[in-house]
């Protein structure tokens, strides 16, 4: 039972990412910087909402559900930018020399954002709270190794 | 029965969308309009995948329906980054001067890019099409009157 519903996951994740990943088609460096650029920004923006609200803003179960809905999709995206030959803007060089590295930070923020994202449809604040401090902790872990100070 | 699915699309619609309107929180400006560029650039990257397709390109319906339900969502997001005082960026005075006209055009694509996403679902190419050049039209109709030239 617990193999099937791995295996259930594992398919779902394919289903679910596969085809972005696949789509990674970027012609000019350009664009993919403006992209990648683009999606960090939109989803630190309302990653930031949540985080008033876990500083003591006042909680709205729906508006902290659509928030962290939102930064989980759009924690998929932003590595499509990512591809080879498209170094600059923040990233530094070792996204593409030390590739893997880069590559399970990535998913940390996947796999964080998604607990994110159950945490706030449940309505529990302290469970929020401690996601949302394990997403903090995927952005910064990158931040600190694959982007420009 | 229709009367029961309409309201229930109505409830629906508020429960998606009225926790993002009430969150339109942006203190600066430039936040504001970095924000609802990033959108924007987001969906039209997407948006242009479709418009491969349509014009050619090999049809995968997976990375269709990720394109077409990436362009659903974040065609509710820039209208946020257009709160009063948030003049400026590629965005005409009219935005605010005709704010009725402007949210009849965001509400218009939202609409057009609900109707391409149930019709990337749904594999048929010929109607992804139809609601591809729907959406473009909105597209068009917006930036016609809106954003500056």
């Amino acid at each position: 039972m617990k193999i099937s519903l791995k295996l259930k996951a594992v398919a779902l994740f394919a289903t679910v990412t596969l085809p972005i990943l696949s789509q990674a088609q970027f012609a000019k460096s350009e664009d993919a910087i403006k992209y990648r650029k683009a999606a960090l920004t939109v989803m630190s923006t309302h990653f930031g909402r949540i985080g008033a609200v876990v500083k003591g803003a006042p909680y709205n179960k729906d508006a902290v559900a659509s928030d962290a809905n939102i930064v989980a999709m759009l924690s998929t995206l932003p590595w499509q930018g990512f591809g080879p030959g498209h170094e600059g803007g923040n990233a530094l060089p070792e996204v593409w020399s030390n590739a893997d590295k880069f590559k399970s930070n990535a998913d940390k923020l996947q796999e964080t954002t998604a607990a994110l994202k159950v945490a706030a449809n449940s309505g529990d604040l302290e469970a929020i709270k401690k996601a949302f401090g394990a997403t903090g902790q995927a952005c910064k872990g990158c931040h600190d190794d694959f982007r420009k100070k």
